[in-house]
């Protein structure tokens, strides 16, 4: 098992030196979603305008909330990210909304916690949209699905 | 069912007018997990001073993310937080680490979005101090446990 | 003529004391509009779904931005608002948008420059996401409509 | 007409995938201006030293306001800016201050939007200090006027 | 001699609960230097306008840094500060600039830090500004000469 | 004695043009220092575990504030950093806190404001913490010891 890269020999938290890892073309997605009650999805995904647009202003949180990710991870390098796009599905059989997010740079680190952040930036949107309605909603699954470019090498959820 | 009340009759998104809610004391409390491997478990919950503080740094992470609400969460209202506190506690059955928050206000909206943001900011700390040694991680059950003051009374989670 | 109360007697900038004033309801509402090309103006207000929902991106934005003003200019005083609400309206006499924002708190000052500061970054967010279609647009028509609660009474555009 | 880039082929917002793009030298320069009664004009322009430095605040607030652009507009991508400038020039025919914003980047996409953004909140800085004065100023005439390098070519206002 | 207020019973760091603290007035003034080079100090501190107003950029950034103080400053609890004031004198016996912050806020804990940020915030930005002609610049001196309003009341520095 | 660069032929603040300067290694250090009250070091440096980690969070609010120092010096240019680490050292002979931080970056201008800043940050949060035993302590020391890489070569403290 590898060492926690975040701390230096006396276990003092640093932020990892990478000054001398290659620029590449690196790539992140994550994933997750929000349960909620039957009722609750049915308002949300129904076509009436009235309702409003749940998921686009949660898709925006979410790409806005990958740009913010240095902010809110302490040891996090900041990085000139290239691209975020969100994801939200309705899924019938949570019942609620799952959510992908993808991340790029051409950077000397990996955007794994930008697709993350992403993620549950996007979620808590839903939440906070919805929670009038329906305060028990759950946010769970957050996990990252692939990560690709740099040293390490392709990662894939099993 | 509640409307969904960040949405105007129209449809269009904005921030809710609380202008005339009271000045109250306000509570919420908030929890979830970050699931782990065993001998990722094992490593950060070790007495071993080197392995570094993992909990010390997920926990002020988790603190801070709380006063980053509002600009995460597109139609949060600013607050004045006066309180945050973050626990986490490591569960060998999970195997990882459980997370609650706690924070208070005095104002005139809840705070339960401050409480799901710091634990949610939290866990990802988490991750990201640790996904050197495992990738494979998931953070969940991101829930609000109470939230009381104000007018739509105590919630608690069943 | 009042004074330039945002510097004092040596002509240094400071941010105004408003300790002794008041806490009020206060309301501000300002607007502004995006000129662009007929064909920019058919395309965004056209009904194709595919074309994507500048307004609905637009709008939101512009209530972050409300949110954002104390950290924008230099001088304000961060307030806790209690109300954002940004309307985009297409005028095909213009042709283009024209955009009109609501801020209300309860303070002990004004809330006209983040009603500005909304308008302004809503307009901002219009210019960003038809760019590619559009470079020739001009933003402008910028000011306060309305301002009303304080001691300074209510002011509304001639 | 060019495609509405910031859209994916289903209508829904993105960070447009610039990881493809060549880094270049960029350059973008945007313009305004503020205009305000005569007397107000005079009172800012006029050589009294205790009338307190309306120009030098908010050239600073321009400058920094560059540094914010990604923050507040919603899609835009985080750039290492190389180099801004703000010049404010009275006009005694508007009368008013005329706003001029230069931004340089080594990226993989320009900078028209930062020159923009310092331009608003430039103006928006003027608003503030002079508005106990004159509250019916009106900011107005932000357009880019140059824009230069990556693989869309120069482009200058007509 | 007091607990250290900032960590629980276990330790762990906390957010301190002020909510049944009273909402007072509250001020604070701090003070620091930046001590330079004899040359250094005759340039920036003579009349040719030509050298720009180091003094002015400085007390602007002394003034936004105390609105930065809870994003600093892990524990701060986040305030609605009502007035800053920062002055920068020239000591030709230092010789250098000497800084002093006031702050207030209408709130239920002190300004201290926000005085102590500013102060910091104003002699980084003198040494950015200078640094091109001396490198060996200090910054000392920085402590709180002022605090008052709040159950613990007045404090003097001796 | 070299030219203020910061400041333009008029004597306006700019944000310097370093679009042509070669993108290469660079790394800065700065220390300075918290004096304290003799009991007040000794509660804080000594092994009780109850008396919190001091050290731990001031140590990450420096690697934090590093990140933040675009955002609070006003002519800084953004810089993506490779790395940043802060030491706390416990100096009896003070008595007090020494404290020193490295950074680095690849790009086209130094990170001695980022150095400085951590340095800063870190001071600040230990008064913080701290306050509530004394009011009296003092940040001191604060200077550039080390800066390399870069057309100007390196510099170190005497």
């Amino acid at each position: 098992m590898s060492e926690l890269t975040h701390f230096d020999a006396s276990g003092a938290a640093h932020m990892v030196d990478v000054s001398d890892k290659a620029v590449t073309s690196r790539v992140a997605t994550a994933a997750g979603w929000v349960k909620m009650a039957q009722e609750t999805f049915d308002m949300i995904t129904s076509g009436e305008a009235k309702k409003g647009d749940v998921i686009g202003v949660a898709r925006l949180a979410g790409i806005m909330g990958a740009k913010k990710t240095p902010d809110l991870i302490p040891l996090c390098h900041p990085l000139p990210v290239t691209k975020v796009s969100v994801d939200l599905t309705p899924d019938p059989d949570l019942p609620g909304l799952r959510i992908e997010a993808t991340v790029k740079t051409t950077g000397q680190t990996g955007v794994e916690m930008e697709a993350l952040t992403a993620v549950s930036t996007c979620a808590l949107t839903v939440y906070d949209m919805v929670k009038a309605a329906d305060k028990g909603m759950e946010i769970g699954g957050i996990h990252v699905t692939l990560k690709d470019g740099g040293k390490s090498g392709r990662y894939e959820a099993g």
